[in-house]
């Protein structure tokens, strides 16, 4: 039979929106099934050799963070990396490792890696800082021609 | 035949996108589908019992709000209430259900509701603050276990 | 055989985050798949023949953004437009049509667009700014009766 399959789309490039893409595509490698990632606009960050180990997530505009500040006080210099380090230290606290080290993790597992051609061209973003195992930008059509025969698809 | 299954990831916390898993779960049932949702992130706040019935949604950082405010003006104490209220105002005046009320209709239809493990221990969650209904904290290989043999799934 | 089907929830109205359901409807359509995309909460915006034009990006809280600004400087007066502004020359760059160039190739190409009938309630919208191939307001039930035999399910 032939395995099952996930097709994800990951638009974010935030530390906090990084993770499920990451995490899902690990579990379901080590599940048994096939995966593949498309990374579009901000999500084209989490396979940048150049950004990917300084992902960062903003005090503000989201009510439900954990510790949330008032906005003025988490828009004022300095509070972004205030509440990245705090992340950080969260995700640790649970036993998740860092992003470069869940990027390898789904390279070396067989995730396949899709980098958005056209937000390449748009970012003005420099091919060779994208990780290797992610060497070949394509369109949506080489998401969807995976996706119309996947079981699970999401777009994060 | 077997019932048509929808698995669904709650990643949000703010009031505006804790509607969306509620009202696609609670059609699904009524349509007699199968629902499962997998509650991670900001997104575990929805079935936080202490935390459910004050969801928030912040005025700025998103220009496609009905009424619109500068930044600048959203980021002054007091406009997150502010936005929240009208939030409120808005969805009762189509008719919506309040979230608690939303999480009960779910639960007792027989949504299977699923607390992310990882995020109760990063953001040390108290887990007798989780409605009973969602008492059985997970990991994403639950969700993907689920997902790989439904018909649809959505990252919310 | 069947066509194979997306079935899509377009939730955002943000200048960067119309462009993905619409890019993937249109690329479906053109590999010779049935779509349809679901317009709910800001989402909505993206078939206001008012708005659609005219999405913005908020230069703060997206701290993934190509260039991002201290928030408490992409919250001043004016920074949503340079942001919009710097967005829509990126877009063109990667030679992406515009929202409204988009949606008419949604349209014509038989891509079903339907609006969320609760948010037009909760946000008053008045339905003659909808564009008419968007003519039929409906509920989440709509969405789940073919996303249920669809081959991709999306929430965007």
């Amino acid at each position: 039979m032939d395995k099952k399959k996930v097709a994800i789309i990951a638009s974010k490039g935030t530390l906090d929106m990084a993770y499920p893409p990451l995490m899902i595509a690990s579990t379901a490698v080590a599940m048994d099934m096939d995966c593949g990632i498309f990374f579009t606009f901000y999500g084209l960050n989490i396979v940048n050799k150049k950004k990917y180990a300084n992902l960062k997530v903003a005090p503000l505009a989201n009510p439900a963070m954990p510790m949330p500040v008032p906005n003025i006080v988490g828009a004022l210099p300095g509070m972004t990396a205030v509440a990245t380090s705090m992340m950080k230290g969260m995700m640790k606290k649970a036993g998740m490792p860092s992003i470069p080290e869940l990027v390898n993790v789904c390279a070396e597992s067989g995730v396949k890696l899709w980098p958005c051609q056209p937000t390449i061209i748009a970012m003005s973003i420099d091919p060779n800082d994208i990780i290797p195992e992610a060497a070949d930008p394509c369109g949506a059509a080489v998401y969807l021609e995976y996706a119309r025969d996947a079981d699970v698809s999401l777009f994060i």
